[in-house]
């Protein structure tokens, strides 16, 4: 596409990492997405990303139409530079694209023993509650926590009450999907997998008003706020879609698609030793947590993404036959030789 | 209780608040609560609050066993003055009490143009995924962001799939809850509403793994984690219960209860005018979302709140027979004049 070694180098850094981590939904299968959206012009494979306001501890970046994989990480070492200086820092992001998993960048800030915060909004497929129409992307929020002994606690969602992938899982095994995670485009419930593709949409976290989905809704809301309102990016409908036979917005609002990156120092708040040694103890207690199966204990969040990344480390990432094909036909096409 | 004139007025204007709101179940129909939380010796009502541990833009405050009504805004007030020097402000709070409604101290936050950000761990009674055992209050979790010339949106919300006041309010009716709110004992679904009473539990914010309750329980954790591993409170099952005839774990992990209080300045990322138009903008278009049903619009986060506050302001606030007497009551034992 033209990207730099490096930018090239981190955009598959990051893409592998999720493969790693068992996401296979935002790894390499992604690739050909982001070439398409190359290939229309709408990514700018050559990025002149900038910091355009700016306060000691919070600042705006203008992505460029750059590559999420490669701006969010940009926009992730301005946030922990800052807090390294003053406790904290809060990056926005404007005019990018895709990021990738949350969980990667924030991930960034545990390195460095800080407390990760990473969001993006997205392209609008869910639904507020007591709505019909696509406002809001899947819109992910990650928290990832440091830990002494233990791998970092990773809080890692969709703010919907079922992701895209989980849907496309069902639509392969021709299966129909439980009730909650979709209606249709009259706001009827439906456990149709193919629900999207006849103008039905996501529902939020909590499913409907009675189980929460207004939490659902607002937890959506406070992702796309900071991803677009603060940074200039375009917000709710708006929001650019990632696949690239839908066209963008003929009257955005802002620039590109928003992410929200932040770090904060663990020890800005009590010495880092005693926050790591609570932790663990938080973390023992957790998985202690009395089971309703025996075989079944609590799972820490980020534990699961933890365990595949260190098995596929050893025994490597099992690609299915559709991606590696999906893989050698882009190289194909780049001419670009594959294995 | 022997308050300072200032932090009397400080509570009862934060429990007022509450009313005034709609948020019936946290406002004066607490006091009594926190009375007896004195009376047993387990509440400060002269706290020397003050900063242990501190950088630019974070802080950690100790209560001093004080209400959480009045060492919340303590802490809020350091969140915005380090917003103000530096563009965000972040502080963990140990050693306290329950602090009333979350929104009340986000707000603090929005009234200097910055969003506000607070949470609070509370009595043990949410059970994490896959587990029977309480190992979290119903942690809520406010985002508020200030807007132009619409009211703020107030993303307020337990990540819990439904609050206790709602098992209260079916409690009182006779009626069934639905399912998805509560587990038995033993981990079975229940649409009881005393099930809590049995040794029930509440679930997280989706009810069960496939509705996403994983994803209520991160949200729950992350929650936890800041107010009170950071902070050095109780976290988890430690965590104090607010009922007084439910004693304090025997051995505490931390001190008191914890919260999280931010501010960040919304000038931080671009011009306060531009944010505010494109506020207001997401405010319209979000009201504009196609309903359902025709009288049934989207509700923006802290839009009942906004008008029941309206409303209440020029109407008054109803209290309820049961709240009355239990005012009364306490006027009584405490020997002050009542009505």
């Amino acid at each position: 596409m033209g990207c730099s070694e490096v930018h090239a180098s981190l955009a598959a850094e990051v893409l592998i990492q999720a493969d790693l981590r068992g996401i296979d939904s935002h790894g390499t299968a992604r690739l050909s997405g982001y070439v398409r959206l190359w290939q229309q012009g709408r990514l700018n494979p050559q990025p002149q990303m900038e910091v355009v306001h700016e306060t000691a501890t919070t600042a705006t970046v203008d992505g460029d139409r750059g590559l999420g994989l490669v701006v969010a990480p940009y926009a992730m070492e301005i946030a922990i530079n800052k807090a390294k200086q003053y406790g904290s820092g809060w990056v926005a992001v404007r005019n990018s694209n895709h990021f990738g998993i949350a969980g990667y960048h924030a991930l960034m800030a545990v390195k460095q023993d800080m407390i990760g915060y990473a969001m993006t909004n997205a392209s609008p497929l869910v639904t507020p509650t007591y709505s019909k129409e696509r406002m809001l992307g899947t819109n992910p929020i990650c928290y990832a926590f440091p830990a002494g002994m233990y791998p970092p606690v990773v809080v890692d969602m969709a703010t919907s009450a079922a992701a895209n992938g989980k849907l496309e899982i069902a639509q392969r095994s021709g299966s129909d999907i439980p009730s909650g995670w979709v209606q249709t485009a009259t706001g009827e419930p439906s456990i149709n997998a193919h629900e999207l593709k006849q103008g039905g949409a996501l529902l939020p976290l909590g499913s409907d008003k009675q189980h929460g989905s207004h939490k659902g809704f607002g937890l959506s809301a406070t992702v796309d706020i900071h991803s677009a309102v603060l940074s200039g990016a375009n917000y709710g409908p708006w929001a650019p879609p990632f696949v690239a036979y839908l066209q963008p917005h003929p009257h955005p609002v802002g620039l590109g698609l928003g992410h929200f990156l932040g770090a904060m120092r663990a020890d800005g708040f009590r010495p880092l030793t005693e926050f790591k040694q609570h932790m663990d103890n938080w973390i023992e207690r957790f998985k202690q947590a009395e089971p309703i199966h025996p075989n079944q204990p609590v799972i820490i969040p980020g534990e699961p993404e933890h365990q595949a990344a260190q098995e596929r480390s050893i025994h490597g990432i099992p690609v299915i036959d559709v991606v590696w094909a999906d893989l050698e036909q882009l190289a194909t096409n780049l001419k670009i030789n594959f294995f």
